[in-house]
């Protein structure tokens, strides 16, 4: 199953990992230990799943993948970042990230607040030097990129997650569809105003419809893994929720009940999707992403 | 003296402040304690030299003020991020910054942490929505925006002030210029975009010369004033580069010297602008702040 699937996110994992690596070349980055920490964090891991939902929502909508290529390494700039501050003593503090040392682990902690900073940064100037698209779909991803990332995103979402105050589960689902679900979002939005000049409020709608349901089912997901898989095969520690008290979907809900309902933010995700020709693939996605082991 | 400029600086400042604080209104920023944070880091203080750079010169090739006014406020958000996240403890570790408490001994670490990037985020969402402005114009200046402030900008220059290898006059030379100069050519910069698409490499060019020139003047003199100054007038603490034995220009020149330099640096800033009618309020402004006390 999923063999489809499987070679079109390997491949293009590949064309990301390659376009990142030219975008924090020297002649955009330098070449110093701030540049190099700045690789270790982005470069050689992840999945690249926003990425891929970028480049996929491209292809949907009848543009050429490399027509957001650029906006896929934004994207994965913008993750990256997320984890590097995430990850700092005054947040996560969490020393291990995708199986290796966290960047302030490895370069300090100046060196991984700087290099966060300059990713999240440079994100916005690959975004503007997409060549192969209008200046008027640079602007819409600059602006999609912004606000899925700040104050009422991903950012945002990561306050609430320090605040620590969710007292219910809709408090808890408004805190994932911030901070996990916005950049998704923004992710699929970007492929999509890469294709098109075009932009209808209704594709919009229905972007946003299935970039949320992938993004909560997604988030419950990792909940679920977070107490049943291992370290190795997570590449991250696991029951580290439990052990920094965090609310997580199961405070909630049973296992059963977070499955079935991670079973049906993954049918609305690809319901959203049904009008759409060629968009067997996105729905694919949604349900690997729901039976994944990692 | 000066009575034109301080008067255009201050109506200048008082419409930045007013449109900041609409960027930064909830509908922008939510109404968290990290929306408090971002603004008390952005409201209410600094002199707003960067954002009239931007205004200004929009006014002097065309442009009315108002066209520049989101990229000076964007200008004025990634400046505010930048003294959130230098002033903290694993950077320069400073406690108070324009008279008051610095951000994160007012908010903690962690919203200090995220109220610099929500800032640095929201910088490229209000330069996108620069809707007096062509989209080839917010292109180019979200573009200017993320080279000023990137890894070979503004955040590359606090990287290698950190490193602290400034060995010669040269080298100091380069680090300001990444980290001061590069944000205030980038002020000057936005303004021409606003003001017109037909952008001329010549035009670009004398721009440059004229920020690098008030930039380094500038940091020099901010140099003199910590060994001159006394904490009330300058809004912090004295004496604090020779107490984090921190590199300066008196590190390599004498006082007399350094003034003197500062000078050439004015006189080379205001002879990029001999051939712009109507760049008189700029070339005072250059000697104004070679003059400052503050």
């Amino acid at each position: 199953m999923y063999e489809e699937l499987q070679s079109a996110l390997r491949q293009d994992a590949a064309d990301i990992e390659s376009a990142l690596c030219d975008w924090l070349s020297p002649a955009y980055s330098g070449d110093t230990v701030l540049a190099q920490a700045m690789r270790y964090a982005v470069l050689g891991g992840g999945k690249r799943i926003r990425g891929f939902l970028a480049l996929s929502f491209c292809r949907l909508f009848g543009g050429e993948a490399k027509m957001a290529l650029p906006f896929a390494c934004a994207i994965e700039m913008i993750h990256a970042y997320s984890l590097v501050h995430d990850d700092m003593p005054c947040m996560d503090n969490d020393d291990m990230r995708r199986g290796k040392a966290s960047c302030h682990r490895a370069f300090g902690e100046a060196n991984a607040l700087l290099a966060g900073d300059t990713l999240l940064t440079q994100a916005f100037e690959v975004a503007s030097l997409n060549m192969d698209v209008s200046e008027a779909a640079r602007v819409r991803a600059v602006r999609a990129l912004a606000q899925g990332a700040g104050a009422l995103g991903m950012a945002g979402g990561q306050y609430y997650d320090l605040s620590d105050t969710c007292a219910s589960y809709e408090e808890l689902y408004r805190l994932q569809s911030m901070k996990t679900g916005a950049l998704i979002r923004t992710a699929c939005l970007l492929g999509y105003y890469a294709a098109t000049d075009k932009v209808d409020p209704k594709d919009e709608r229905n972007i946003a419809k299935y970039a949320e349901g992938i993004g909560f089912a997604f988030q419950i997901v990792d909940d679920l893994l977070d107490v049943r898989s291992d370290a190795i095969t997570l590449g991250k520690p696991i029951g580290s929720d439990a052990k920094n008290d965090k609310k997580t979907i199961l405070s909630f809900l049973s296992e059963a009940d977070a499955e079935q309902l991670a079973a049906r933010c993954t049918s609305e995700a690809k319901a959203a999707l049904a009008d759409y020709p060629g968009a067997q693939i996105l729905c694919d996605l949604a349900d690997y992403l729901l039976e994944r082991r990692f």
